[in-house]
């Protein structure tokens, strides 16, 4: 299904049909036919799961931060992040490719690489796309994915009493996003900045610039139904929070509670800042999972988070005030600045 | 799964939820959950067809053809072409929208018009998206169809002694981008042309300026098995009937057969243009069907074309010749100069 029309690069297309080869045998039974028709043609007997997301140079990624490599990586890891946020399996890709002059065959092919590397780990094929020329270098992909029996988690669900839980850590990304954009100064203007600091500084950009997202852990959150209403978190807690709420209730967190990584709160020690809290909270492109369970699973959700390796938080919950957030700190409301992410 | 986080336009996302709700009653039986969760939710007992394609600005489009409208029309049309190559059913739509700041909410608003009316017409249901801010209009869709029993029908599949067949006319396309591009032009340079047909140069544009997908044509086809061998015609009948010809084929078109429409004849005659057949061989963008059968299907193909209201015509034959496309003239070689479509 990979168009020729959009772009006399016919090298480019063999590229991908050849590259997708290397992703065909993980969904076998799904795919009947491939690249090489005006369709794919798929067959899966499980309810599946659909998504799409587009990243854009300029808006969601700059040149200065990934490379293109990573853009590739990135464009395939937001997507499945919504997949995980449904406790499903990724299975199949479908590729838009917008490509502009200043992007040449080279780029291509390191972007390619990457969201092909990114769709072996994940166990995704690569069915299809189409290629078109444009001024700016963007990536739409649609995911396919499903579920086994009928252990899908929605958004809206949670019921008065559930505690509110969240994976790995946030503010991460908000700080490998501050970094890079500051380094520069940071370097300049902190002298007695050490060098591990700044070595540190380089790993944390590193580290954190690409999400994870949380494929098993949302696929065991299904099979041991140990959530009951479930997001991820990518515009920032404070505003992802509303949609992990059930119909009638509100919810309380602990803004203590936040899991907050401990040299985030060097760095911003070093660095006097101050409101790295307020950051974690409404900076979003975490992509960690948010959701609500049962008070009586947090002993389940404890072991789970050792056999899966991922930190797993209580951090509120849910209340039977309709539409009330509210974020406590030592029992006092407290109200996080919104540093929302506007994109760069 | 319309995304909020790419534009703080939560009113635009509110009401590309409701106009989704004008597409709901279609395929109801398909769709679980459709937009408001990380992703769609759909089921679909049959096989599958994917296909993916993207319009960008100034590069398949400019607005001094097309208004918003038509724009958001086109997005989804050559992407219906897609499905009609299979003979498949399209049911299901993912759309990403890339929105740059040179377009407003009503100009959005009459995109997203034109894309739920060509949805309803065709019986397509828009489950999910997003939208991304970026520096030029764009819109990917992915549309899922479907298709009955095992009558898809594949490229690449004619035998030899088959004969060949294409849907509608071609070059009409060619013609109104043609004469959209150059009217004024030819409306100052041919003072003797008639008010009658400049109203004609009018119309022709309005009325081929936008491909008309073969859904039903292709669904017939597939239904009374009258094609072996099915694509559509994107790139020009010079570059698409390799996909149509099977392993260790090759193929013979009649030149004087290719249908033509008799008012493009006229109006080439009256402005001199002396080439219209190359042109119509090898501009692209029709989105006719271009397939093979076994000669004793004429009749019925014949009957089929009255039925369902489109010319079909003979135009060539599968020989054994493996890879040779031979276009002939009065019993002579005839080489077409390519014009192939250079996107705007």
């Amino acid at each position: 299904m990979i168009k020729k029309e959009k772009l006399n690069e016919t090298g480019l297309i063999k590229e991908i049909e050849r590259l997708s080869l290397e992703t065909q045998k993980f969904n076998k039974s799904l795919v009947i036919e491939s690249i090489g028709d005006d369709c794919a043609i798929i067959e899966d007997k499980n309810r599946m799961l659909v998504s799409s997301d587009s990243i854009t140079e300029n808006i969601h990624f700059n040149f200065d931060l990934y490379d293109f490599y990573e853009i590739g990586e990135k464009s395939l890891l937001v997507n499945l992040s919504d997949i995980a946020a449904m406790g499903g399996i990724p299975r199949l890709l479908v590729l838009s490719l917008f490509i502009p002059a200043h992007v040449n065959e080279d780029n291509i092919r390191q972007t390619l690489r990457g969201i092909i590397d990114t769709a072996k780990k994940y166990r995704v094929s690569l069915i299809g796309g189409n290629i078109s020329k444009s001024s700016e270098f963007s990536i739409s992909a649609t995911i396919i994915g499903d579920y086994k029996d009928e252990n899908v988690i929605k958004r809206f669900s949670s019921k008065t009493g559930e505690q509110v839980y969240v994976s790995g850590e946030l503010g991460n990304s908000w700080m490998a996003f501050y970094l890079n954009d500051n380094k520069n100064y940071i370097f300049k203007n902190y002298p007695n900045l050490k060098s591990e600091d700044k070595k540190l500084i380089e790993n944390l950009i590193d580290k954190y610039k690409l999400p994870q997202p949380r494929i098993n852990l949302g696929r065991k959150l299904s099979e041991k139904k140990l959530a009951n209403s479930l997001t991820d978190i990518s515009d920032g807690l404070v505003k992802d929070i509303f949609n992990v709420i059930g119909n009638g209730c509100g919810c309380e967190i602990y803004i203590d509670e936040i899991p907050i990584n401990e040299e985030l709160k060097y760095i911003c020690m070093i660095l006097n800042i101050r409101d790295y809290i307020d950051k974690a909270v409404s900076f979003g492109e975490d992509y960690e999972l948010l959701w609500t369970a049962e008070e009586y699973k947090e002993k389940e959700l404890l072991k789970l988070s050792k056999t899966a390796g991922v930190k797993i938080k209580k951090i509120g919950h849910i209340t039977d005030k309709p539409g009330c957030v509210n974020f406590l700190k030592g029992g006092a409301l407290y109200f996080p600045k919104d540093f929302t992410f506007k994109h760069l």
